[in-house]
Parts: C-alpha cells; structure tokens; sequence
C-alpha cells in the first residue's frame, strides 16, 4: 500500500440511501482493477442524527452540530485523513466543524460552486431542502464566485421538498411528473444549469437520469474526495 | 433513539462492491420510513486487506488473521454492538476472531446454513471462491447440520473463479453464458438448492436476478444482522 494514500471518513446516515450512493460513486469512479487497489473508506452512517432541516429552522441548531461533530471526532480519531459528510444540508455547520478539526473536511457546496464557474456557468438554479435554501449556504458560495442564484417560488420548492421527503427518504424512486415541473421552471428561469444541492435529488438521478444540465453536487465531492485521497479518476 | 437497538459494524472491503451492496440490502430490508427509523452502521471498507484466497492458499494465513482481526477491534472500540464481515472466505478465521471480541460476529455461513436447513433442503451446492472450497468452511457447517455438500468439478470451479475475479471484481456485471454453465451442473448434480457463498456471486444477483434455487449468503446475513440489532425485517 502507498503511504501517501489517504482514508477517507464519510459521516453518512443523512439519509442511509444516500451514503450508500455516495461510497457507490466512490467506487465507480476509482480507478482500480482489483479490491487493494481501491481506496480505504470508513462510514458512520449515523441514522440517529436528527433531522437537519427541522433542527436548523426549528431553532435546534446546537444539537444538530454537537451530533455532527461528535461523529466527525469519532472517524478522525479512527485514523481517518480526510472528511467527506454527503449531506448538503449540514454544511450550514461545515465551517464551525473544520475548526475542530486537524483533518480536512472536504466542503461539497464549495467545491460544487468552484466546479460551475470552472465550466463558465452564470446563472445556477439551486435545488434543495427548506434548510439548505433559507441558510442561503449555496446563494453565500455562488455570490462570492460571482454568480447568480436562482431559488424557486414556494410552489416549486414545495414540489422539491416532496421528491426528497415524501418519495426518495421512504425507499420510492420519485415521481417523473413532478420533476418535470421543476425543470420548466427553470428553464424558463434562465439558469444555465442547476445544482442538486441534495444528496437525495442525487439518487434521483441516479434511478431516472438527468443531463448535464444538472450538476451534481455528491458527484463533485466523490470526484474531489477520490483526488484529494490520492487516486486516480476512472471516467465513466 | 431506542437503547434496544444495536450498532453494527461492518468489516468490509472485501470487494468494496460487496462492502455496498451489502449496506444497500441492509436499507432495502429494513422496516423504516424516515432516515432516524434505520439502523446505525459503521462501515470499515478496508479495501487493503491482503487477498483472502491467495492468503489462506499462499501459507500468509496470518497476516491475513492480524489484519481482519485489528479491522475488527477497530469496529469494536468504536462501539459496534454487532459484526458482520461481508466476506465468506474470511469466516475461515470466524471462530478466531471471536474469541478476541466481546461483541458477537454474526457468522454469515452458519446462519446461511440454519436457513438452508429450516427449509428442508438436503443436497446443497457450494458456488464461492477456491479459498473458500478448499478450507470447507461450508462443507463443515452442512456436515454438521446433516446435509450433503456438492462442490463444482475443476473446470466449473474455474469458470465460478473467473465470474469472481476477471468481472465482478474488476466492476463488469458478470457473464451469463458462464454462469449458465454452472447452473446445469448443480442440476445435474441433483443439488435441491446452491449457495451464493461468495459476495461477488450476491452482487452477481442482485446485477441479473436469480431463482430462489440460489440461496445468497449475503442475504441471510443482512436479515440476521437487522433483527439482532432490534429492527424489523420489510418484505421485499
């Protein structure tokens, strides 16, 4: 084994569905051609942590973060060298959990912002959960960068929040009609593309398929995650 | 949180695609309809443990023990309730590693052999790789539960090692004109049912769909592993 090969710790479980994409990501996109040649990857998926949109918004910010960063302990003191959490919600606390860190936390909407402008992106619709939108962590990241955010109206995100709750977080692989619906708003919208800013929107596109219109943001942390580590990526 | 419920730990890697599919039954059959209603899992994807089947085959048995067995005290310290080691050729060291832990290792081919029995099956194929045929750990558990073992003849046993290793492993999905092969043996044989007792052959079927002819180890071990952890079973 190479010493300079990194492991990585995944703080999961939010939801199990999506960390269990996630690692699957992970693999696909190593290069490797035997079980050595893949990367060490340690996953708490820790179904207890409570919810992050109703603790943010609910005024339970504190328990949520001390949860998180009492599992983001837990894998670095396993040996873990890098810090991967699949969940863009609680990114809200990324920053405050980095500095009780010694290892890096690999920051999803950051690099998923960096990727977008990299590709001469303006305007970025912005998918995701009542949580990650009204803490404004994606439109922080975009407008530092430049760019223009696009959140949809309340109909729109009310359709959003039903794929992720009521569809994919109960083991459903989501409704086509609804999505549909989505993406004529933004479109119509003007975006250039849009970001799903929710690792479950990630499973979405991984059951039904989604162009490249979509950036996804799981994608662009696996890839990074896969990099930062040490290997190398396979294109798929 | 239920203080009922376990946590438990997985000592995988051995491929990290079984690693995944492993946790991906896990969800699927876990009665839950909310991310907190799953079961917490910590998930070791060593992906560097040495080869098993070169290891216990090549004389280097206990390297191959000293790594299984840190991987696994890891888990424990970490405050794993359970373990499950995703891997059959593996379970040649079960009884071993046991005795080091406090926690119980749920062993995946006595559980697969109960299940086997409960269901009055008496003439049972072994499809799994060459280290696990040649150490018997299954033919030691059938024995001892009063069944007959059927294990391949040399060329079939290749072509199972060949599915294993040239395919699943290096990420293809496995041919079906080999495996077609390998089921008219069985039925030749007069096998009432095979053991899937190698987790490439359980991503095989999950990749292809198989009769229940095709008893997966790794099946039984996911139902074992989320009843002992105080969760329901969902029907599937």
């Amino acid at each position: 084994m190479s010493n300079k090969e990194g492991i990585l710790g995944v703080l999961g479980g939010m939801g199990p569905q999506a960390t269990n994409t996630f690692y699957q990501r992970i693999i696909d996109r190593t290069q490797a051609e035997s079980d050595q040649e893949h990367l060490r990857v340690l996953i708490w998926s820790d179904a207890k942590i409570p919810d992050r949109t109703a603790g943010i918004l609910g005024g339970r910010e504190e328990e949520v973060f001390q949860h998180l960063l009492a599992d983001a302990k837990l894998l670095e003191k396993a040996g873990c060298t890098h810090l991967a959490i699949p969940c863009n919600t609680s990114h809200f606390f990324a920053d405050r959990i980095q500095a009780e860190l010694s290892i890096p936390l690999i920051h999803m909407p950051r690099e998923t912002v960096k990727a977008i402008r990299a590709a001469g992106k303006k305007t970025v619709g912005i998918l995701a959960t009542d949580g990650t939108i009204r803490t404004g962590i994606y439109q922080k990241e975009l407008e530092q960068a430049g760019l223009t955010a696009v959140t949809p109206p309340e109909d729109i995100q009310k359709t959003v929040m039903s794929i992720i709750y009521d569809e994919i977080k109960r083991g459903e692989t989501g409704s086509r009609e609804k999505f549909a619906g989505i993406d004529a708003f933004l479109r119509e919208a003007g975006c250039d593309c849009a970001i799903l800013g929710c690792t479950e929107l990630s499973v979405y596109r991984t059951l039904h398929g989604l162009p490249p219109y979509y950036i996804d943001a799981m994608e662009v942390l696996a890839e990074q995650a896969i990099l930062r580590c040490g290997k190398q990526l396979r294109n798929i």
